[in-house]
């Protein structure tokens, strides 16, 4: 608590001005409306501009100049000068761009997912911007939805993780200079959108709402996040953002949560759709009852708080403590002190993309990068001529989406990041048919530009329009005639390799097999092309591991690594049985799954020593094992722990991550790797949702990927 | 009660002869095993011929000579002289082969449903069998699950209305002479596998499961049916065949279920891989605890029970209740009176096929024949030289998968089928490159075949094994060069229908365009060229409607009518937002949506006419609707009756089917149809699982289809 009364200050609001606090709306409400452009939507929304005048935080605003200016003019029209809080989606980066959070999960590296927040959050910091909202921490198995862009992939152990540490990225301790308030979304489960369709319906069990989704939110509340924002589907048939059970009973009472809940993008309003509330005073009464604090862009709170609290429909507390956590977070960043806080538009021009951060950028993209096949052309000599082929050879929409206040043209492409490498002169471009386009009339280019060349890279990919938010495709194979012209590429013989741009795993099925090597690039960020010009050049060695399987097509989805195993599984040996789980036509497991990913040495691994077999309640078991590099580069093995409850109450995974250790080894170094597994790791909810660990056989697992691993048992007594 | 006293039987028994009760093998344990054949078997279950001969029940005798023959050897064998009950897979018919449960189910005809099962019962009674294991009425919305085709498809209300027919169908009252005990399964949700992928994991609310896949269930329950089967997947992380909330809880004591419940293939063994169970001991104790009676084909049971039971570990009651109800049901059949009951070799060979089953068969396919599309081609003249290309132009597999005792060779193909309809010399057949195989050397025949006739027949299809028990398919299309093949006899320009052979609904979209009329056949069973024949020359006006959705492509999967209406939907006029629930790259809705189906002739609908508006919660609205045939052709019309609560506490489908009239209309007739609506049809389960109707508005659709409905509102109050 800084030096505000705010209790104090709470009784000196009417309960307009209090309602006001509930109230969101973007930047350009703010702005000098000389020319009355904002009454349009004013009207649209039922409101006066005083709402404006009220209200308690402002969204989109993300540049220092404009923030001091609204800020200004705001508390000159603010009848008890409480300063308006600003709010931006600052999700994978600010003006420096790292990749989509989808590639930063696979760098399987918290401490530079953090310094990537600790960035973003400096320049938006400097930018005036007081809250993002970020981290997405959305569990998701299911790559037709576009926003599996923004999450950290399929686990619940490493999605927990990464949470964590862009929570702690962002907010540091909240009394930094440059810290700024994070808001973990989308509460609860909306990863599962059904289909894979936006918006769509979610339905599961709460056990398993509770197992797989909700521990990477609940490690964020347990980081300290300021804001939680509710997700647009339902759950168990209530839409999030009337969800008293989600929002009151686990976030609150479970969880101890004390911050702000917000709804997304009138996520209020919405739920007249959704078909829980006939009106926008039903809507109001449900959000608010639900915990829902702030109202994002729709005008339900403004238009009926008051006659809800007035007619005694809601009691007034729920208004006050709802206003009491907006205000305790201004006072929190210290607005009451400094309205205007870190705001300075030339530091912020200073910090933009500045050394540091284009090369903390570029580590975490060449860290990024999921080398998914090499039949030993990659890294490819300096001294060859290169052609890159493909819609991506010198595109500048590499940021990805929600890149908000990044620009495009500050980013380094494929190209310019090759020639940085290799000089200009041995490179050549030609860019195909677009991204979707059916157009095949400079195949001819193509193919007589990789004639010429030494070695190819094909850029291929999908737009980033179409992934992110709103960005679901059905089919999520390379769009237009891209997979034509790789193809007519591979025929020529030359050594090739597919660098892939895309916002969710993509199906290569027709394709894969015909490739002399693939690197998942993702959307790399400001740096794109120098980090790829490090790996495919050999300057750095891959290490990126995947977070979310790659399916073998779009008709096996949801495929994910923790599966169970079914009662009739399909185990080797059992070929030529037909009734097991399968498909008659294509195989059970990914194309490329979970933990995945190659480099350019290879590891050896002992066998895993226990230090016991038999563990008890209290105890803790050591699992070592030994890693070796037997190639001849040095590299970065990431060594990961994965778990079996062979036998409980209830169906347990297959296998689940525990634990990992990235080690560095030259070549020929060989290192002891250590993990201890203690009893709460073995927990997880039973049938009646309780949380707890049973007795009995556990195997552990531990080697490269999820499926390359050395076996050991132990038992719980 | 006849005439046994069955607790007096019971206190005979030693605790070995009452587990045997509990067991159920195959029929070749019982047979004369001079050479030792079954000594394998026996060796891999670990029990003694002993147990054979003290077994309760045998699966898959269908003969009467054979049931006879083993009836009287058991009896021989057995102390108490307690008969062996026959159970047998009597899915869609026994020698004479009704089409397909989905097909069934396209025809909205309860009467005639029942007539088949009561068919089926007859032909399986006469050959000695004493239980069949259907109905299957597994909720479904994943086309790529291969028991689709066992299923009446994706509508709660239409599923339990075809329960309730096939269980009085083959059941009667239970004492008629040619009924069979009827068993409901799979017991629970297991229509829901995760991917569509077979016996794989299901997880969903307890919410979602009582609302859209307990319904049919319990409609056979109340229906009376016999026997409950478990299903194989697990429901809320535990198998169904050890859930005892499941059995006990639901089953049982909500729904009053007295009968016998029967593991599928295997379950109860299947405990262990899916890891509820650590071996045959717990893995019997479970299945028991959970009221499984039978176990089927494992030997759990039989080598644990006792001692579970003599070290308290279970009670003697388990042991007890579930053998009573066993004897239960063989003395409900008469069999302690009879053991051979009606089984009769001669008056069975007299009841196959015999010309009023025939002609019964021939209905229900014509009447379950769906047309998709009609460019005005169909039906063709009687006079015109007819081309039949494709795959199934002349297969006699054509009476789908679990047709156990059908016998292809009696079933009168689709050449044969036209032939009888418009003779001999006016029909070639072409049969194009095979099912599934990439062969197109005989596409020329087929082009010139078509260019030689007046109209072609394109007869396409999946081969039955391609679904069915473990047929799931990840890619939906039609299999081999079959769309190619398509598209050349297209391009030719001649009047083409095309007749679909297949378990499930199939991606069209690459081909549907371009054909001039599609009729869906599914697999039609032993009268299928004729009924055909019946259809596409006019003999018949086809009336089939789609109980399941024809997905666009399978990354929609699931697509299903009576979803959500999200908080962002996708309505006319959003046309350009890209922020609502939709896909970027095709429609939302399926390509063919629930209740679809055309005929050779239009109706025409005028305005719902409600009583009132306002309705009170003992009260009944009664909706009228005039319908008139206003083309050229007398047809059958199924008016259907869709409503939605338009606010609730929890989110209610966007229509739900609650009501359908089949009406008969010669060309210009028209009549008045009449549905009440009373509050129990309001009904649905809150997210606290209670089943209740709420005030407010509803909207009342009455149509053609899901989607050609004419609207009005009432309110509840």
């Amino acid at each position: 608590m800084k030096n505000m009364d705010l209790n104090n200050l709470l009784s000196q609001m009417t309960i307009d001005e209090k309602i006001g606090q509930l109230v969101q709306f973007v930047r350009a409400f703010y702005s000098d409306d000389k020319n009355g452009e904002i009454t349009g939507p004013l009207n649209e929304l039922n409101i006066t501009e005083d709402v404006i005048w009220n209200s308690g935080s402002v969204l989109g605003s993300d540049n220092a100049e404009d923030m001091i200016e609204i800020q200004k003019r705001y508390l000159e029209k603010n009848r008890l000068k409480i300063p308006l809080l600003f709010m931006a989606d600052v999700i994978h980066g600010f003006r420096t761009v790292f990749p989509i959070p989808l590639a930063i999960g696979c760098t399987w590296d918290m401490e530079l997912a953090k310094k990537s927040a600790e960035i973003a959050a400096k320049e938006a910091a400097l930018s005036g911007t007081n809250v993002t909202f970020s981290p997405m921490v959305d569990l998701v198995r299911d790559p037709r939805w576009g926003r599996v862009i923004e999450t950290t992939g399929e686990d619940p152990y490493l999605n927990g993780l990464f949470a964590t540490a862009f929570v702690q990225g962002y907010q540091g301790n909240m009394t930094d200079e440059y810290n700024i308030a994070a808001c973990v979304k989308h509460f609860a489960g909306y990863g599962a959108s059904e289909a894979g369709r936006e918006y769509n319906t979610v339905d599961m069990s709460e056990r398993n709402l509770r197992e797989n989704y909700l521990p990477s939110y609940k490690a964020a509340v347990d980081a300290g996040v300021e804001l939680v924002m509710t997700s647009f589907n339902t759950v168990n048939g209530i839409p999030s953002t009337g969800n008293s059970y989600l929002m009151r009973d686990i976030l609150r009472k479970e969880w101890g949560f004390k911050g702000i809940v917000i709804s997304d993008w009138a996520a209020v309003q919405e739920l007249i759709p959704h078909g829980v509330a006939k009106d926008g005073k039903e809507a109001a009464k449900k959000a608010i009852e639900a915990g829902v604090d702030i109202e994002m862009m729709t005008s339900n709170y403004v238009n009926n708080l008051r006659e809800l609290i007035e007619k005694e429909k809601i009691k007034m507390e729920l208004l006050d403590e709802a206003a009491l956590r907006i205000l305790e977070l201004k006072n929190k960043l210290g607005l009451f002190e400094n309205p205007y806080r870190t705001a300075n538009a030339q530091k912020a021009e200073e910090a933009y993309l500045c050394k540091e951060h284009r090369e903390i950028a570029r580590e975490v993209a060449y860290k990024s990068f999921v080398l998914l096949k090499n039949n030993n052309i990659l890294p490819f000599s300096k001294e060859k001529n290169v052609a890159i082929i493909g819609p991506f050879a010198k595109n500048n929409r590499i940021l990805g989406p929600w890149s908000v206040q990044g620009k495009e043209e500050e980013a380094v492409n494929f190209l310019e990041g090759i020639q940085n490498k290799i000089g200009r002169e041995k490179v050549v471009t030609v860019e195909g048919g677009g991204i979707n386009c059916e157009d095949k009339s400079n195949f001819a280019e193509a193919i007589e530009a990789a004639q010429k060349a030494d070695v190819v890279i094909l850029a291929l990919g999908e737009d980033q329009d179409m992934s992110g938010e709103a960005g679901s495709r059905a089919y999520i194979t390379l769009p237009g005639v891209q997979e034509e012209l790789a193809k007519e590429i591979f025929k020529i013989g030359k050594p090739t390799a597919v660098v892939l741009f895309n916002g969710r795993p993509l199906e290569m099925t027709s394709w894969y097999k015909e490739a002399p090597a693939i690197l998942e690039a993702w959307f790399p960020g400001s740096e794109t092309g120098n980090a790829l010009a490090d790996v495919l050049f050999g300057d750095v060695n891959p290490s990126g591991r995947l977070t979310m399987s790659i399916p073998y097509t779009v008709g096996q989805i949801p495929v994910y690594y923790n599966c169970y195993n079914t009662g009739r599984p399909k185990n080797e040996g059992t070929e030529g049985n037909r009734f097991l789980s399968q498909y008659i036509d294509i195989p059970n497991e990914p194309l490329y799954h979970f933990g995945y990913g190659l480099s350019y040495t290879e590891y050896s691994y002992g066998d895993i020593d226990l230090n016991k077999t038999v563990m008890k309640y209290n105890e803790k078991i050591t699992a070592k094992i030994k890693v070796k590099n037997i190639g001849k580069m040095a590299g970065i093995e990431t060594v990961q722990l994965y778990i079996r409850d062979i036998t409980a109450s209830t169906v347990r995974p297959i296998k689940e991550l525990k634990g990992f250790k990235k080690i560095y080894l030259e070549p020929n170094e060989e290192k002891q790797v250590t993990f201890e597994i203690g009893e709460d790791m073995l927990k997880f909810y039973n049938s009646e949702c309780n949380y707890l660990s049973e007795k009995g056989k556990f195997e552990i697992m531990i080697g490269h990927d999820c499926k390359n691993v050395k076996g050991a048992e132990f038992e719980l007594i």
